[in-house]
């Protein structure tokens, strides 16, 4: 089982990272005060932070020696003594869009008319945009239906979204930073990753219909973002890559590679049944091309960065990782296994993100405030 | 004249928090030291941190109890003794659009042929995205021509922009924080912002051009986005508020207000001759607005927010804020007052933001880097 870290506390004692290894928890503070994690620069206050950045700045060296030591390591906690908190102190979040059936199908909804439905950068780019940083919050927090401003019949109007819905994603976790005005290669990419969780990029559909023109999503995703409590390292699961789809047209050479996907198998769940089944090697582009594309115009890398890989499609019609797919923006109501029909979300559902590896990523839609 | 706060550096010394008053520099840890900020709790450590943030997150109360001691306090330094930084740690980067003048200029050069050069939901709400604020740097640092990929003849290329703009705004700079899912009304916005500074947001408008649809503004964006090395608390600016446009149709009840906007005279120069003068009154929606709109969905605002008014024009041709208007997109090169012609700027250029009550913002370009 793949170990993975995060944050946690406990009654009248101090947020400390804790490594989660067979379902148990290691108190990696306390091993550090132990002397037992020699290997890792000034483990003492690195693992006494609030967060894994101080951790995640230190590089794969200390990481990779803080994976060996851990099967030797004690002093553990039952998962179930231990309050999860937000494992990362979130620098920039940038939201991809990357798995072309996602991409293809969005196109065929939106501009049903159009002869290609995807944009025409989607095959020469990663696209991408900044979401916001501030509300990304961990597995098990309540996500309350967002209000915004909606297109109406007879014109705008202020309420609550009447079209919430989930976005199943990859997160790749930064943990090396670069320097301002030296671009990553993507042979070198990798060396920047910490870890990976699962991400719900929870939207609001009719919110972000109204003012995605002209300059992007901006509400309609701001009100929360929710990651997985622990983050699984990226060395254990270098060896669940395989080839990715051929890349036709090959990209310019600052986004050439032989693109590697991760072969880890996902899940939707809705009220305790699944909704959707699909797999992260779905993504067209890799995380190496990503971080390239995002550091080619000079923008460094910051420990904590979160890059989104976009919402996790198949081909198939039970592998659609949003229910704007699953539903076609609620044209094919479809049916859930314990009986009834969805379109988007109700209050009062409950949402579980789960993968291979991963920790899961669990949220309650709680109903709209009166304000 | 208004006094403003930064971060700065003596040679061999620690960075530390300093008021800028009269022209010459106030160290405040030093002050603090000397027990003669006892008004601002907790001042030993919040004016010997290396940003404002923890001063900014005290609140209004703290922020006029210290600007009521400033002229009191004596342990001052010559501007030329000291070098200025980053005055704060960026929390979550918005950068709006809320000059009318620059948005139909955009709508009139990109969208010919249309009737009616805003977009639709312009009037109904502050159209914004959220940028990268890993890249926010202080006046003076300077500016690589960035590499980017670009719409070429033949298809997609990879190279230096030739067409990098500047954008001249107000930023506004977020003290208190406020709590996830509760909206800031526009009543109480203004009790969150700590000040002012002026923002040039760095533009690449081929890289732009080619990414922005279907997801918005992105590496064109990311390099760079220059701030004043000082903010000006929002407080002695208050009275210079006047009136602004008339908004019609009136907006929705959630950003209703009397909108005030500051009457602050701003100028664009390029290597030394004034291309540009215009004013922070020819924005459209208000900061108070811009604070209720980013909210309204939940959303939290955190210490060190930083929103971006967008590119401030007025509505004469001198008083366009960027080079995409001045030029018209290259269309119309303008001609600078010493001689000679200008499109987009070309290497060795230096472009300052000025403005009355706030630090200038400097930043010269320098050649793309050979990657």
């Amino acid at each position: 089982v793949t170990p993975r870290f995060g944050v946690f506390r406990r009654e009248g004692e101090p947020a400390r990272v804790g490594a989660l290894v067979e379902g148990r928890v290691v108190d990696m503070a306390a091993a550090a005060r132990a002397g037992r994690l020699t290997g890792v620069p000034d483990a003492g206050a690195v693992f006494s932070a609030e967060s894994l950045n101080p951790f995640m700045a230190l590089g794969r060296e200390a990481w990779s020696a803080c994976l060996e030591r851990l099967p030797e390591l004690d002093a553990t906690l039952a998962l179930d003594e231990v309050e999860p908190l937000l494992p990362i102190e979130v620098a920039d979040y940038v939201d991809f869009y990357s798995s072309r059936h996602h991409a293809e199908n969005a196109g065929r909804i939106f501009r049903p008319d159009a002869d290609e439905p995807l944009p025409p950068n989607w095959r020469s780019l990663p696209v991408g945009y900044h979401g916001r940083a501030g509300t990304v919050v961990p597995s098990g927090t309540p996500i309350v239906r967002p209000q915004g401003q909606l297109r109406g019949g007879g014109g705008p109007e202020h309420g609550p979204t009447r079209a919430l819905d989930i976005e199943l994603e990859l997160g790749f976790v930064i943990g090396s930073p670069s320097r301002r005005g030296q671009p990553v290669g993507v042979g070198e990419a990798l060396e920047h990753v910490f870890g990976l969780v699962l991400l719900n990029d929870w939207s609001a559909r009719d919110i972000q219909a109204w003012e995605t023109v002209p300059l992007g999503p901006f509400l309609g995703k701001s009100f929360a973002t929710s990651i997985g409590a622990w983050v699984t390292p990226l060395e254990p699961l270098l060896d669940r890559r395989v080839p990715g789809e051929v890349q036709a047209p090959p990209p310019l050479d600052y986004l050439r590679t032989e693109p590697l996907v991760f072969d880890l198998g996902l899940e939707v769940s809705l009220n305790g049944a699944t909704v959707a089944r699909t797999n992260a090697r779905h993504l067209y582009w890799t995380v190496e091309q990503q971080i390239a594309h995002l550091t080619a115009n000079g923008a460094s890398l910051r420990t904590g960065d979160l890059l989104g890989s976009g919402t996790i499609s198949g081909p198939e019609r039970e592998e659609r990782g949003c229910f704007l797919e699953l539903s076609w923006n609620g044209a094919e109501p479809f049916e859930l296994p314990g009986g009834g029909t969805r379109t988007y979300l109700e209050d009062g559902d409950e949402v579980v993100l789960s993968g291979e590896g991963l920790a899961e990523v669990r949220g309650v839609v709680q109903p709209a405030v009166n304000t």
